[in-house]
Formats: structure tokens, sequence, C-alpha cells
């Protein structure tokens, strides 16, 4: 079996460097501050960080290819019997100051399974990209699933609903009863079958991939500007306090990388950079800080 | 079997009103809100909170007795068929403002398992009190465990040591290979065997909670009033994310509290009041902020 393990290692380095530039730019103010880093057991990352930006206060667009014997853990978890395998994955997670302009998370991944001869027995994609703001606009709802929408819809019927309605199970905080933000998409184990080709798959997922900027880059446009004071940022905290919840207790990527002895400090890149809990916050009724609760309510 | 349901929720009621008590006092500032809940299934709490206190930032001395049935993975969990329970227990988190006042965590719990007819089968104690500072004073350390071993070492030999142990290894963020704080004690399943009555926990535990207030309210008198400025402040909320870290990656109590559909703002009244992540943090060589990681490593 051929994998795509070089196409897809390229496509995460170039989509890396592309996003990095791009979000620079928007920012006029901040640099992404790069630290490479090596795995004991194999392979390696570049993480990348822009902070105390105009726009961004905290962020990160960080690639990884990693390869060697998987933990006996995850090996169970993957229900498999092979143990050589190769990951490789772009991940970011974007802060902004101002709390008009959402929170955005994006992740496109690659995975290979590996023989004793170091054939490919199994492969397969994963990733997704989804919306967190702290104040519900329709309209960057709209825009940023549209793009996304248009993407599916290009390559097959039912892939966006499909795909939008697991990301809307994923991203949930059971113990509030609220959703972490308000939707995307996320796919996991996109292998070839009968109806599509790995082909298939890795022009799915790299297309999403290189439309990221254009899901989110027009949502931070249009709101980097609005005026906010210190109700806002307030708010902000609050709600940053929600996705630390979910990234800690729930998120898969992030439990999975602590647990294999991840690089701590890459994974952890994704915790927003000043928080707030507050015992039993509501916020007033009929406020916006409500209307984004309600938008997050099922 | 006659169990201590009656006597024990007795004193986590009178010692959540003793500690309340002591604790507005020392503060002087501000006082504990009460929020009484109950729960669907059977029982209820009594949370109190205190917040933008002169001493204390945030902070919670919560009880609560619940009964009922227990989910299966609990009883999975405590590998038992029985599956009506009682639990009460008096949890407690400290947060103090100024950086050089330690935050605190304690809880004295008590467990009681019942067959079809009613009767006890089973029960236990569990429970302990761990220090977290944010600069390290070995006079803290040393009265904090010292007012404890008094305590330990009247009831018999081992004990202090025994549980001062299972202290260290709980409270550790295997990734960051860090301990939560300085230590305490930890202990859990504290039950009548050849070598101990019932009684003879009762009263080791319930020792342990009358103490409470002599181990910590020294250390935040001879600290509450040193001098400090935005850098003690900025290293306190990078702390702070390390202990929502524990909590929400690690910690039993909040773990299962929030599966088993536990009250979520009672619960999650343990995180910090403000919380700051950055980016590979380091502090300078050398310096305090230094001196407490150094006493936190193994």
């Amino acid at each position: 079996m051929k994998g795509f393990r070089i196409e897809f290692e390229r496509f995460i380095n170039d989509l890396q460097d592309e996003i990095c530039v791009t979000l620079e730019a928007t920012d006029g103010q901040a640099r992404f501050q790069e630290d490479l880093w090596q795995r004991e057991g194999g392979g390696g990352g570049r993480t990348r960080i822009i902070t105390n930006g105009a726009v961004f206060e905290k962020g990160g667009v960080n690639t990884s290819a990693v390869y060697g014997l998987l933990p006996e853990s995850v090996m169970k978890y993957l229900k498999t019997d092979f143990s050589h395998f190769f990951a490789c994955g772009l991940s970011l997670v974007l802060h902004p100051l101002n709390p008009y302009v959402p929170t955005v998370h994006a992740n496109y991944r690659y995975f290979e399974l590996y023989d004793d001869a170091g054939e490919v027995v199994d492969y397969w994609f994963g990733g997704g990209s989804d919306l967190t703001p702290y104040y519900f606009f329709e309209d960057d709802k709209t825009h940023f699933l549209s793009v996304q929408k248009a993407v599916c819809d290009r390559m097959g019927p039912n892939l966006y609903s499909r795909y939008r309605s697991v990301c809307d199970d994923y991203f949930y905080n059971k113990h509030r009863s609220e959703a972490r933000g308000i939707g995307g998409l996320f796919y996991d184990y996109l292998r070839a079958d009968k109806e599509h080709s790995g082909s298939f798959w890795f022009e799915f997922v790299t297309s999403l991939g290189h439309k990221f900027i254009d899901s989110y880059l027009p949502v931070v446009e249009r709101r980097k500007n609005i005026a906010y004071g210190e109700r806002q940022r307030y708010w902000q905290e609050i709600r940053r306090g929600r996705y630390v919840e979910f990234n800690l207790l729930y998120d898969k990527g992030t439990l999975f990388g602590l647990q294999t002895k991840g690089r701590t400090e890459s994974i952890l890149m994704s915790l927003p950079p000043r928080v707030r809990w507050d015992y039993d916050f509501i916020p007033e009724p009929g406020s916006a800080e409500e209307e984004l609760l309600l938008a997050l309510k099922r």
C-alpha cells in the first residue's frame, strides 16, 4: 500500500508558512517565534507562537511529524496489532485580543501504520476547524461555515452535514450542557474504501486546509476594530475558562498528547493567555452575553 | 454494621461553620455567600463562597451529603456489587490575593454502602490537606506539616509518613514532572480492620479537620502583609494555571464529580479567580520564582 506521508508532510509545512505569513500581515505588530523540537522516539516539530499582537493576543500554528513505536495504550485505543507508526499534522489555535473577534481552532492530520517489513498497512486522515466567539454574530458563523461547505459540496453530497454534526457532538462541554463554540467541521479515520480513494481524502483535507484563511480572516477583519471595554474583556476571560475546561477535560488531542509524553508547551499553547473563573457567573437577561449562551445551548 | 453517618455529617457542618467564621475574621472585608442546593437522586449541599476579600481573592468551603444509587461506572471503580450509597464531605480551596500567601486545599469525607435491606455493609473515611505556595518558605511548609504530624503521631506511628507520601504521589502534574504543591496529607479507604476500629479512623479524620485552621492560618498571618507588585501577581497567575491543569486533568474528586452530574459550580469553585498561560514561561535563573520550581521538582 502506498500512503501520503511525503505529500502530507509537505502540505502541512507549506500551509504553516502560508498561514503564518498571512496572520502576521493581519496583525501588523507581532511576529511568530519559532521553536524546533525533537522527539526522543523519532521525529519532531516546528512550534510557532505569536504573542501580544495588535490582533492576536496569543496563538500557535504548530506542525509535527513523529514516528516510531506506539505505546500499548494507543494500540489498544486504535484496536490495532501494528505498532510502527507515522503521524503528522498542523494544529492551530488563535486567541484574539478584541472580544468581538472569535477564537479559532484548526487541525489537519495524517496517520500511517506499518508491518514489521516497513510496508504501509493502514493510513487515514483527520482534522477539522471550529469557531468559538465571545459575542454571537450570525454573519460570522455563516461565512465561516459556507467556505467549508463549498469545499465539501464540490467533492460530494452529505460530506458537509456529516462532518458538521460530528463537530457539534465533539466540541461539547457535557458538564455545562453547552457547546464550546458555534460549530465547524470535524472528521477522523478518513480511509480509502469502496466509495472513495486515498487521493480523494487527501484532496478533501488539503483543500479544507488551504481554505482556512478564507474562512476565518474576513471574520477577523470585520470585527477587529469594534470598540470594547472592561465588560467585554471580563466576559471574554470568563468564556476562555470554558475553553480551558473543554481542552483539559475532553479534548482527545490534548489528552493523547500529554499521555504519550508529547511536548507539553506545544500541546498547551492552545490554552488562552488570560482566564477568569468566577463562581456561578450569570450574564444579565437580555444582554449580548446571554445571547451567546443561548446560541451554545442545545 | 453501624456506621458514622450522623456523626460525620454533624462534624462537617460544624467544621464548615467554624472555618468560615474564622476565615471571615481573618479576611476582615468579605463574607461568605451561601448557596443551598439539592441533588435530583437524593441529598444536597451547602456551598459557601468568599470573593474579592482583603486576604482571600476567591475561596469555597463546601459541604455535601448525597445518597441514592451509584452509577454503574462508579460501582465498577469501587469494585462493589452494592449500589445503595451515602457520601458526605467538606471540601475547601482558598486562593489568597497576596502571592506570598499559599493556596490551600482540604477535604474530609465519609462513604457508606448498603445492602437491599438498608443495612450498612461497608464504610470508609478519606481526605487530606495540602499547600500550594507561589513562593517557597521552608518555615511555612514546616508549620503546615508539623500541626498535621502532631495529630498523626498522637494516634500511632507511621501514619504521618504513610499519608504524607501518598499526598506527594497524588498531587503531581505528570506532564510537567512537577508537584502541584509542597505537600500535606492524603488518605482514602480508611476502614475498620484488625488493627484499627472505625472509631479510630473517625477520630483520626475529625481531629485533622479540627486542626486545619491551626495548620494554615498562622501561615496566612505571617505572609499576608508582605508587599508585592506586578511581577509577583504575574507569577501567581502563571502558577495558578498549573493548579487548573492538575484539577482538570487528574483530580479524581473533580472528574468523578463532573462525571456523576454533581453540581458543576460547586465542584469548579476550586479553580483560581484569574489565571495566565504564557507559552514556555521560564523564571530567571536564581530568582525566587525559580526557587519554587526547584522545590516542586523531584
